[in-house]
């Protein structure tokens, strides 16, 4: 499986980290990100939103860090990573959309911001971290991981732009929870870090 | 099993839409949104984030309305609405994602603004729409539903706030492939309207 990556992409890292934890091989494929190569074929015919990560594997090819997530957890990893229960998945699923939504327009948009100068409503993200993190925050003081007993692939679809939020001057020193989570991640058999994290 | 919900809420419309074509009984709870009981005990309880829709199946409790078809699909409906295999619940999960992010942020946020008032950037609502509406078109052009042979809960998750679009002064003519679209769904036998649809 090859996987079209960029090392300073949360959402690139999200697969990558998932794969380390679930001892899944990729063949990551750096993109020439600054030079534009996800928005130029053949890249944009694999995905015509024209953003990585890109997953492909024989015929199947899929953008969203979210769905690979999905792929990879259904097709090669221990089934823990992702219930299939209905509650369970549903569960995973509140916080797919999590991450997709108000984590990607919080924490993320204002690092894109800062690190990368983004042409983004900088206040804007800040509002939208704000809400979000105590949101995330709480729920970690009542339990370990996002869903239930063990890590899912929602806790490595939530926590990576959560742990990179200093790089969008979002500190964490008022989300203890966080930041116990985060350590619970970086403990983890196999995990992966990435600049930054 | 309960949803809480608002008529005018292109959200728990998905759940009700989905319900209906699925043919899944709900009892509906109407939530006085305007007194936002929905910020308060004991709905702000069961869903901490202060949003609608909410499920509720005995001791299940889920926010997020692609949580909640995820959960219903599973549960309830025939295969077909959400395929088990990785490459198509995969394939699901890219628009389950687009719908919590992109939809949500370009269309349904730009009815916000027109019809509800609420305060956020307009002309970035209307940037975002008018980046991912086209993709949407683009891709119905190759197919008529967004995932596979026949409609999934990604129709379902995806199409209501594309239709409610005008709502928010953006206009569906140059989308033939969305008003065909939305066509198709509206002549599925069980189709359920709301306001605007």
């Amino acid at each position: 499986m090859k996987l079209h990556d960029l090392e300073l992409s949360g959402n690139c890292y999200k697969v990558r980290l998932f794969a380390a934890l679930a001892g899944i091989p990729l063949d990551i494929a750096p993109v020439d990100f600054l030079g534009g190569a996800h928005k130029r074929p053949p890249l944009i015919d694999l995905n015509p939103w024209g953003e990585i990560p890109i997953l492909e594997d024989g015929e199947v090819v899929l953008r969203d860090s979210q769905a690979i997530l999905v792929y990879l957890a259904l097709k090669h990893a221990a089934p823990g990573w992702l219930p299939r229960d209905p509650a369970g998945m549903a569960a995973v699923q509140q916080w797919l959309s999590t991450a997709a939504n108000e984590i990607q327009n919080g924490p993320c948009a204002a690092r894109l911001v800062d690190k990368f100068g983004y042409a983004l409503d900088k206040a804007d993200t800040l509002r939208r971290a704000a809400r979000i993190l105590p949101l995330v925050d709480a729920h970690l003081a009542r339990q370990r991981w996002l869903v239930g007993a063990q890590p899912t692939i929602a806790d490595c679809a939530v926590m990576p732009y959560v742990a990179l939020a200093p790089e969008g001057g979002i500190a964490l020193a008022d989300y203890p929870n966080l930041r116990r989570w985060i350590d619970d991640m970086r403990a983890l058999p196999g995990f992966l870090p990435m600049p930054g994290i």
